[in-house]
Formats: structure tokens, C-alpha cells, sequence
């Protein structure tokens, strides 16, 4: 059936608004090859495929529902290849082994799962306007929208330091590195970048990626391929990259409930110490907005002998007195009195950790991702990660734009304290309303709907009728019964727009009839939503932390030694 | 011991000039502990240290010789943890369970392999210029040399079109993307990129990855993660991210010889036809130059069923009328004629293949990486592979300069012709010379010189003396005893740099006493140099594709259409 309906996608209006798997469904239908050659459009279009012939009675319908990759042999075996969508290939036994594998009706079958489980994604054409932060131009670019769900969360993107440094740099060094580190893209801004981000760590090395997907990816399926009987004891909230990551490594690994220290550490007990071990967990998860124990997982650490591999993505130029990260905020006097120096008593948080990884993608407005520790490690990576090695470089411009704004913000509170506002002033302007958001203490305010139909009518609403853009977040990002709108307020989000915000999602609330806290209460509760047992959060920026100025952060701060350090170039011993 | 040898790393002289694996050595000379107590700095710095404590004659040395992966039980207990380099663990019987895995111990030791193999990988710090191109300043900017080894294969990194509009989108759309492509980093500029991608292969869609290594790692992982019962038949140079990729998908593979037909037809044939199978290889081979009979790989895999998947990394920008790379390059005439549309006759190679991946950072001289292939298979890519959707997207800028770098080279030949009569002219007067050039019909130039340390102290004399800066390739890039210079010229190497780089090269062998091609002859020949039954190479650039002119491509290649087609946002159906 499929070359019929396959000459039918061109010809039939009809078959044209059907889905592919409403046609996989309707072909089945076994009189529908003779149906078609009554039809005038398709006799004609059947007759100029001279090789199309209608199927022997012996041939079986495909089951197209069923994935090919379960199907029996005889159902794998179908009518048509992927190449070329060469009909001449239609006419043959079905239980015969002579044909291609159905690479497209394969691909085809998957992408209707997709759509029929609403897992299908649209992307929305959001152009982000520098001159205009946070408001976006869509297709037209009198259609502006503001945006409230971007990474971009201290708008360091238009960031005129950053701007500046990134045209100078393109002037002076070209668009692109030209090479891998080793062959030809080794370069004066890779270098100083990698220190200043040991630097910012307070960690002896650093080393850049592509990307901070690759970054974990790379980091965790090396150090589980390399070290041997290395298991792995994985945050179940953790991030796809490193999920991918430890899958590659192929260790053995524990994946323990999220922030559950006591889980954590019934796993970690069941091995002797001197087994190698690693912990893999974020600061901030960022769907829920979560913040992990760090410290107390450090302590585990300690205690099991483990690793302790930190994700820091959605937390670095974020918290802490230089943007360091949630590692940094935990001593948040101690660094803010040492300023890029190590504390007196050197025993922090950031130093008990033995990976931290970020990105330069969100708070610091740019691309790349990275890895920073001891010097031995961080050489050892470089040497030996197939992600790091064989990949071309980052252009010097984002690498100089990205120092540049790593520097800025290590200079400044204010856009940390500034985002923070805005995220309280939303978080309660929204409960005050019974608009639902999940509890949680840092800078993400998610908002539970609770099915993926609401969740992205409410998206399509906001952004239709509101000019507001927030993508809806279903499964499998978050459980099912657990979708919801994921709201950055930025420092570029003030009052007058939050306000807009609120009212828009007050009307989409009660537009679409959607669930407000009590309603959640009067349930039970949901992700600390109406939870009358839940206990209440404590802001990880507290009231004094906001209340500094820019005049508290040590003076050395803003003229640090960046110049190369570390191991970036290989070390001579 | 190890200890002692870290306390006597800070303070003494002797021990800071010595190698840690130098150092492994002396510290199981058991004496050693009492003989630092002789010591008047070691002394002192270890009674600051009161846990310090000499070790049981129960204990053993540490042989740190043999990595810990495999060492026994007993040896692999070591007395200091990674984390803090916590001394107070050190004082522990070495045959107890209760000590942590010697994390730090084990990346010295690798480390210490790779300079013993040398195969540790010391990076040059090169700053290459946009306004001095072929040009770039080391360290110091006074100090400039002349890059023989980047990627940037047309000099395009300091293309004016492409600089000037990576500025304008830095000024208006700012520094980076600000989310994944499905939150708020999908934009015309990813549109317009893709789409302009897809025309350039006249394929119906096209994905861009963070760079060409997520590409093949992502999309090779996922085939054959999702495709149950895939066959992976892979080239045996292929390169580490399609190793990566097919790894990571798990899936049954055979390697091919290398563009050995004879061997991948004999693998393919052991296979019933409708068993998913995937060809994967390369058109320019990057270290050898060599190219794959991409035709009849074409052939084969119709006959047995199977998809191809064609990696045009090196080659895209170099090859073929409009710069789609080698497949494009086959049907050189047909598609000159074409223009941006498909020849009357679309059974072209380019057409045949399923999949092309390729780059933006090495031709085009950006950064980043893509897949085209039919929607279909675009779409499920685009839905399934964690490497894509769960990354920050390259900035609008690197996106829009890619576009119009692309767009640029589809409308002139006359980059990718002078790059050609360089090379040649490089070529010809090193065999002139007697200088050992792999023979190859693309643009690398891989001089041979046969041994890990002559490579690298050519590398070295070129750069300290020549101010010529050619990495060396050693083992695992390239097989022992087939080390090698690997040359790219570009258009911007003309005569009178080619003439210093042939002189140089003349001189390093000279002085380093090289063999040169006569020596490999009566030694019988290696990699095609001296060989008296090497085939003659033909050039793949034809001597009447070299006098072509810009006149004679198809006029309306400088006015493609590149609004949004394909599938990059979804598809509704």
C-alpha cells in the first residue's frame, strides 16, 4: 500500500490533509489499491509509475502502528526503500528477504509516535533583539513578542563589553579558529579563557568544550571507560548530557532519588571504599528550580572515598559573590572577603569539589561549555577526550567575548541581586494570585499546569494573544501529570513587565479553566504545590545578600591576573 | 612514598626538576622516608605536616609503573586521596579496604604514559591574523610565523562578507542564542542556515550541531540506538567522531579496509537484504588525502540495502562547481549546468546518498557542524538525538556568517581553483626535490616522515628557525612508522610562501638527515612513496576544471532561494 500512498501525497487533496499515520491506518484497507484506480487524479499518476502493480493476493498489509524495529521479519520486510523513494523497488513478496530494510517508513512510524503522543515538537521562530531586551521579533519583524523563557538570564547577550570585544576580536583573529587545539587552534583566547575560569573556580585548571553537553558528555564517558570498576552514582534529575555521558562510559552506575542524601548514601555503603566512585549531580536543576546539598554530599564523598562531578550550568554567573556558582554562594562571606583569592581557610565548598562544569551559554551570554579541577585531571582530560581533541576550536571571538563577560559579572552584583528581585517579586506577585508555582529557592519559577494539552495551549495563548513567549515543558523533559511553563525572569524584567506576565497568565488561567492551589491543596498537593506538608523555602540569596552593593566586592576583583596559567598548553615536567 | 614526594614537590629543588614518573621511580627506595628526615627543608616541612608518619615495614611501594587500572587489589590501595591532597589519609596499611581509589595517582600515571610514548600533545600558542593571512603571532605579537597547517583551507576566516555580517547580527541579535532550539533559541538565522545547507547538498533538509564531531557522534549513536538490528560497516579511517558515534550506538559493526570495495562488499554480502545496514566513510580522508570510490559505494549499498552515510567534513567549500564537496564534485558538469537546482537527470551521487555531514569551521572558516538527508530523516533527528536538543544553539552570528560564507563560496570558483594550483605547485617541486609526499588526488599535502620524535623535531626546526609552523602527526592520529607533516595550502599560499616552505622543508631534511623519496624506494616504498606499483594519481581537480572561470557558473547561484524551507521548526501534517 505504501507506493500508493505515497504517489497519493502528491496528487490527492484528500490524502494531502491526512497525517502519515491516519494513512498507514486507512491503507490497510485491502480494497484501497483498487479504490485508487477509479479514482481519475490516480489512476493517472499510478499509471505513469509503470512498475507500480497492485499486490498478489499474497502480500500482507503493513502494520505500520507497530514500530518496524519490534516487527517480525515478514512485516519488517516492506515495499519500498528510503532512497530515492524508488518505486521501481514496490512490486515484491513481502515475506520474501529480498528487499531493503524500510528505512523511511521506519523514520515515518516514529515521527507519528511522536505526534500522537503530543511529544512532537514545533520550534518557534524567536529573534532576540539586542537594542530591545527581553523583546523578540517572530517571522515578521513587526511581530515582536517579550521573551520570558530564555537562558539568557542576566541578558548578558547585549552585553556592550562583551559586543565590543567579540567586533575587535573578529577584526584582529577572523571568524574561526582554523583547527583543533592541537593542529593550528591554540590561541592566546583559549588560553586565557581557561585561566580565567580556574580562576573564577578558585580550581588549578580548566579546560573548554564546544559545548557544556559535550563537556559532560565527554568528561563523565571518559572517566568511566578509563577507570576501571568506576560506578557511577547519578542525581535522577540529571541532565540529558550527563545521563549520555555515563551511558557511554559504560560504568556501572546507581541512580539515586533526587537531593535524597540518605539514598545516596545507602548506595555508596554497598561498595567497599577503595572502589572508585563518582557522584554526579547539579547545583541547580533547572526545570524544577531544586538546589542539591552540596555540601553534605561532598561529606559523603569524603566519607566513600568518591569523585564528586558538579554540574553547574544554570547556576554559574548566577550565585556566589563572583558568579561562581552555588558552590561559591555557600561561602558566600568568605569569597566575597578573599575576592579571586582563596579564602584563609581553603577548605571551602568549591575545593572540596573535584569537577565543577559549566557553560558560557546562559548567564555569560555566548556558546562553549567547560570543565575546571586539579591540574593532573584537567591535563588528563585534555589528553585523552576524543570530545575535546578531535573538534575544531570555538572562534577567538566568542572565546574573548566569553572572558570578557565572565569578567564582568565576576566585577558586579548587581544583575545577580537585580535577576533575584524580579524572581521574587514574580514568585509572589503569582502565589498571591493562586497561580501555582513549583516552591523552590533559586532564580527558576516554574508553573504548574499539569497535562501537556494545557500546558502548551497556555504557551500558544501567551504568545498569541499576550505577545508573551513561554515554552510549555512536557514530557519526557518532566513527568507526566507534572507539565508546566518554565519562567527566567532576567535584571531586564521589571515590574512593568512582570506585571504584564501576571496578568496575562491570571487570564490564561482562567481562560483555559486551569488548576490554581487550592485547587492543588484541595488535592492533596503536587511538586510542593498545595503540599500542606511542604516545608518552606529559604531564598539561597537572602535578604542581606541582596542588599549589597557593587562597593563590597573585594577591589582586587575587577583586575585579575588572567594571564596563562594552568595546563591548557600541556606542562613540561 | 607518595607523601613525602608531595611535600617534597613544594620545597625541593632536586625533586621539582624530576619527573613524577622519574619520582614513582626513586621513592621505592624504601630509605627514602628516613633520608628526607636527614634533609634540613624536608625535615621541617614534614613535622608540619603531624600526620606524616614513616610507613610500616607492612607496607608496600607503590609500582606506578603499571596503570592502577589493572594493578591488583593491593597495589591499588594507595595512601592519598584525589580530593584536597589530604595528607592526614596517607598513614594507612596499603592492604586494607579502607582507603579511598587513588584517583590522582591514576591520572599522573597516564599522564606519565603518554610522555613515555610520546604521545603527550604540548599545544603551540597561535594567533592567526586576519589581516596578515596566512600569517599569525605566537606568544608575543612581534613574533609572527606562517601558518602551514590550519583547516581554514580558503582563507575564508577573514572573508570580509562574512565578517561584516557576523557584526551587524552581533549588533542587532546580540551574543548568543539564549536557549536550546525548541526554548528560545531557534531563529532565521538557524532557518535561513539549514535551509541554505539543504540547497547546497539538494537535499530536502538539513540539522546544524554545535560542530561536526556532535553530528556524526549524535546521528551515528542514534541510528543505530533506535534502529534495532542495524549493521554498522564503517572505513577503517575513519574519523574518531564517526568511531565515537558508532560506539555509542552500540550497534553490530565491521571495518572496512580502507575504500576497500572488494572487503566491504564481501561484509555486506554476509547479511540477508532486509537487515538494516549503514555504510559510513569519508570523501577526503584528512591525514592521507586519499578519497572514496563514493559512486561505487553508492552501487553497493543499493544492492545490499543499506543507507550511506557520507562524512564531506574536508571537502565541503573544496570540491565541486558550487562547494558541496566531493559527491557534488562527481557530476561536476551536471551540476554547473544546474545551478542551485537539481540536473534533469537527479540520479546524481550527491542524490544517492542518504546522509552528508559536514562543517562550518573548516572551509567556511566558522564553526559548527550539520546532517542533510530527506525530511523525513531530518525530522526524526531533529525529534530524537539528545547531542541536538538538549544544547544551547550556536549564536546568531556564527549562524548568519556561516550563510553568507556559504553563499559566497557557492558563487565563485575561484577560491577552491587557487587552492588547488597551490597545492599542486607545493607538491610538484617537494617530488622535484625528493621530499615524500603521499601520493593523493585532494588538497592535503602529508610529507612523510616516518618515526614520533624526527616528526616532531621537524615541527620544531620549521617553527624555531623557519617561522614556518606545521604541527607534526604522530601515533594514534596516524600508525607507527608513518608519522608525518601534514601541509594544507590555501589560496593565500602563493609562489613566494611556497617557495619558503619548499626551501625550509629542504633544509629541516637536510639537517635532520630525512629519507627522502630514493630511501623509501630501495627500502621498497611506504603509503604509496617509492613504490614501484603505486597506480599515478589523478588529480580530482581536472586541468579543465582549473581554467574555468566565475563567468562560467550558473548565473543564478548568487540569488538562491533561502527562505525557510524544510523541516527545522516541525512539520504540521
Amino acid at each position: 500500500m505504501e507506493a500508493i500512498t505515497r504517489v497519493s501525497m502528491k496528487v490527492c487533496p484528500f490524502v494531502k490533509s491526512h497525517s502519515a499515520q491516519a494513512l498507514r491506518q486507512i491503507s490497510q484497507n485491502s480494497s484501497l489499491a483498487s479504490e485508487a484506480r477509479q479514482c481519475p487524479f490516480m489512476r493517472q499518476a499510478l499509471k505513469n509509475k509503470q512498475s507500480v502493480r497492485p499486490y498478489s493476493s499474497a502480500t500482507r498489509p503493513v502494520n505500520a502502528t507497530a514500530a518496524p524495529a519490534t516487527d517480525s521479519k515478514a512485516t519488517r520486510s516492506t515495499p519500498y526503500s528510503f532512497k530515492g523513494d524508488q518505486l521501481k523497488q514496490v512490486d515484491v513478496d513481502l515475506s520474501s528477504n529480498e528487499n531493503s530494510f524500510d528505512y523511511s517508513g521506519f523514520m515515518e512510524t516514529e515521527l507519528s509516535n511522536k505526534r500522537n503522543d503530543k511529544s512532537y515538537r514545533f520550534f518557534n521562530n524567536i529573534n532576540r533583539l539586542a537594542n530591545e531586551f527581553p523583546k523578540a521579533h517572530r517571522t515578521q519583524e513587526e511581530n515582536k513578542v517579550t521573551v520570558w523563557c530564555s537562558n539568557d538570564y542576566l541578558g548578558m547577550g547585549r552585553n556592550g563589553l562583551t559586543l565590543a570585544e567579540m567586533k575587535r576580536t573578529l577584526d584582529k583573529y577572523g571568524t574561526g579558529a582554523g583547527g583543533t587545539r592541537n593542529i593550528a587552534g591554540h590561541n592566546r583566547h583559549a588560553i586565557r579563557l581557561e585561566s580565567e575560569l580556574a580562576t573564577l573556580h578558585k580550581h588549578q585548571a580548566a579546560l573548554v568544550f564546544s559545548s557544556c553537553f559535550v563537556a559532560n558528555d565527554a568528561v563523565l564517558s571518559l572517566l568511566g571507560q578509563k577507570l576501571k570498576d568506576l560506578v557511577i552514582f547519578s542525581d535522577e534529575l540529571n541532565h540529558a548530557s550527563m545521563i549520555q555521558g555515563i551511558r557511554n562510559s559504560r560504568a556501572k552506575k546507581h541512580v539515586f532519588k533526587h537531593n535524597d542524601l540518605a539514598h545516596l548514601e545507602s548506595l555508596l555503603a554497598s561498595y567497599p571504599k577503595n572502589t572508585p566512585k563518582l557522584i554526579a549531580f547539579e547545583s541547580v536543576y533547572s526545570m524544577c528550580g531544586s538546589i542539591a546539598p552540596i555540601e553534605k554530599i561532598c561529606d559523603l564523598a569524603d566519607k566513600y572515598g568518591a569523585l564528586t562531578f558538579l554540574d553547574e550550568v544554570h547556576a554559574v554567573g548566577m550565585y556566589g559573590p563572583h558568579g561562581a556558582g552555588v558552590a561559591e554562594h555557600l561561602d558566600f562571606a568568605s569569597h566575597l572577603k578573599a575576592g579571586i583569592n582563596q579564602p584563609e581557610n581553603s577548605q571551602t565548598i568549591m575545593n572540596r569539589i573535584d569537577m565543577i562544569t559549566g557553560t558560557l551559554g546562559k548567564a555569560y551570554g555566548t556558546v562553549g561549555g567547560y570543565v575546571t579541577g586539579k591540574a593532573s585531571l584537567i591535563d588528563w582530560i585534555r589528553s585523552y577526550a576524543p570530545g575535546f581533541i578531535f573538534t575544531t576550536t570555538l572562534p577567538p571571538a566568542v572565546m574573548a567575548g566569553s572572558t570578557s563577560a565572565i569578567r564582568y559579572q565576576r566585577s558586579t552584583l548587581q544583575d545577580r541581586i537585580l535577576q533575584q528581585k524580579n524572581t521574587r517579586y514574580v514568585k509572589n506577585n503569582l502565589n498571591s494570585l493562586g497561580i501555582p508555582v513549583i516552591p523552590n529557592p533559586s532564580h527558576i519559577v516554574p508553573v504548574l499546569v499539569g497535562n501537556a494539552a494545557d500546558a502548551k495551549s497556555a504557551s500558544d495563548l501567551l504568545l498569541e494573544k499576550h505577545n508573551i513567549y513561554v515554552q510549555a515543558i512536557n514530557f519526557p523533559t518532566v513527568p507526566i501529570g507534572q507539565e508546566r511553563l518554565r519562567i527566567t525572569p532576567t535584571p531586564g524584567h521589571g515590574p512593568e513587565l512582570s506585571n504584564q506576565l501576571i496578568s496575562a497568565l491570571d487570564s490564561v488561567f482562567k481562560e483555559l479553566d486551569l488548576q490554581r492551589i487550592d485547587q492543588w491543596a484541595a488535592e492533596g498537593g503536587l511538586c510542593g504545590v498545595g503540599d500542606p506538608e511542604a516545608v518552606p523555602i529559604e531564598h539561597i540569596w537572602t535578604d542581606a545578600q541582596l542588599a549589597l552593593k557593587d562597593a563590597d566586592l573585594h577591589p582586587n576583583v575587577v583586575d585579575p591576573v588572567i594571564e596563562p596559567i594552568g595546563v591548557s598548553s600541556g606542562v613540561a615536567v
